[in-house]
């Protein structure tokens, strides 16, 4: 009997395993053509979903009260927020697999100053840069603090953790330091990480723009997710742009083991991957393939599909297969 | 020549010494009274004179136009921010001594949501805990934030870091691991690190409050600033609450190698020293002056004054010696 009391506690020093990685895309969430606004209703409407998920149950029972983790005023709300602290703490607890990790894009938050100043191309001797990294911080650590708000008033343990206070710092622009030991305890004390793109310091370069996608590549091969799951503002990756009348959604990528992929559904693009980059005038989809082909090359299945749909709702479930014909997105997986 | 230039040029592993560590106290820069209600004029005041401090010539010549490094949106603000980034790139550098740290307290903020919730005293199997964890987190990173903003408009090159985030933890309470290598890293690259008192993971008590007086005292014992100043609401430590009509601040205290501590003016108290604690019904000033002791015993100053005034400008620039009879506020040093 304390033998199976101690397998079913799970060691202290033994991480779980974390069971989904989630990208909150900049554009699902902000509304991309105004500065430094966010898309209210798409990210209370992910949260709600990502708290689904995370429920044990499989949201057939009625859902009890949301615990609400945000206990600061709102701005321009008069009123101190209300805690029922004797409710709350006779809780016997979240009923919840809190085992997930949020990374969000910028979307109409940094980019202006980023973009202004050139952080991405370092040089921290330049006063420009110097204040556009400054700007640029401010900026995306606002937005992580308004989804950790977010994620919290749905009642997700969510903690923000900036790369940059992290140590988290690039060589030339690519990953050079990055302990995730952090990250690991908080999940592991039951809490759900929130990091986002960007500004950190640069070995060569003195600074530049880290990703929250390579953030999302980077923690999927320490921490292998079951799945990761890409929320955007479209249904997943075309052939060509979305807003093209004869875009072609592809429902599933194969990746081999040297990183080269193919279209298997739908059939009739079949062999002409090469399609997709030369119609990708928008530069963002050829991108995301790759990326997502580094994970899925890992056995890790990726699936990208928008942001407050039925379809985001499954992927966030990990209830998505490749015969599922009536769920519309991208499933990015090993061809093994 | 070569030779000349390499030893002006600080080497890139070779931390530059740290010139100051300034806490800017809670009550000095919220309104206690209300709710995560920020003093505003308090704290622009508290930038611009650190702004001043950090300044290379003594502020008799012109002060220059301010580049303000805040080009985030306000709220309520329907202009997006003007940024002159032609005139940036020209500017030959900030003209800063910008080797400061900022350490600020939570005041009016965290306080509310870690005492609901018992935060500081542990254990995260309680809903309640950590509910209140995030909920504290959320408040003190929101000031953490307001405080990175203000700085940033007054031109100084300021990043937020959370201690929490940081992977800094606690065991039974006491400072267990703090790594300060992105600290030392951020400074060398010309930023300022705004730091604050916050709730982080606790090895035997799974959670508790790690404080702002904690980690001043750590970051001075690692990186030996010339001095460290807590700005606060009163002139510096008083002999009894300083509401009381009788109450006499202290203005010289000198603490010995063994720690303990004596007055040495008012010359009337000498010898009296038990006479504080036995006053200070708050209970706030023995521990200040505890805090403070270890600092001095290292031979480090420590300056205790009041925000917003022309001593608080004096103790920025470290600007005040014993001798300064018309320097209002407490000095804490080694009596050696």
């Amino acid at each position: 009997m304390a033998e199976e009391a101690a397998q079913e506690q799970p060691s202290p020093t033994a991480p779980r395993p974390v069971r989904c990685i989630v990208k909150l895309g900049g554009a699902a969430i902000t509304n991309k053509g105004e500065l430094e606004s966010i898309n209210e209703e798409s990210l209370r409407s992910a949260c709600a979903q990502l708290r689904q998920a995370m429920s044990e149950s499989d949201g057939d029972g009625a859902p009890g009260k949301v615990l609400g983790m945000d206990w600061s005023r709102r701005h321009g709300d008069p009123a101190d927020p209300a805690v029922d602290a004797e409710r709350i703490a006779g809780m016997a607890g979240l009923g919840f697999d809190t085992n997930f990790i949020v990374v969000h894009g910028a979307g109409s938050f940094g980019h202006f100053q980023a973009s202004r100043s050139g952080v991405h191309k370092g040089g921290l001797h330049s006063t420009l840069v110097k204040a556009g990294f400054v700007a640029t911080r401010i900026s995306v650590t606002s937005l992580n603090q308004e989804i950790v708000r977010a994620l919290a008033r749905e009642g997700i343990p969510s903690v923000g953790m900036s790369p940059f206070a992290c140590g988290w710092s690039t060589k030339q622009r690519k990953l050079a330091s990055a302990d995730a030991s952090q990250i690991i305890q908080s999940l592991h004390a039951g809490f759900v990480p929130v990091l986002h793109g960007d500004a950190v310091l640069d070995e060569l370069l003195d600074c530049t723009i880290l990703s929250g996608d390579v953030i999302i590549r980077h923690l999927s091969q320490l921490l292998s997710p079951k799945y990761v799951v890409f929320l955007t503002d479209v249904h997943g990756v075309y052939d060509r742009p979305p807003t093209d009348p004869n875009a072609v959604l592809l429902r599933e990528i194969e990746v081999d083991d040297n990183g080269s992929w193919s279209i298997v559904k739908p059939a009739l693009l079949q062999g002409n991957n090469k399609g997709v980059a030369a119609h990708d005038t928008t530069g963002g989809m050829e991108t995301k393939i790759l990326e997502a082909a580094v994970i899925a090359r890992l056995g890790i299945d990726v699936y990208i599909t928008k942001a407050g749909t039925e379809h985001s709702q499954r992927a966030l479930k990990g209830d998505v297969s490749t015969d599922s014909e009536d769920w519309l997105g991208t499933i990015i997986r090993s061809s093994k």
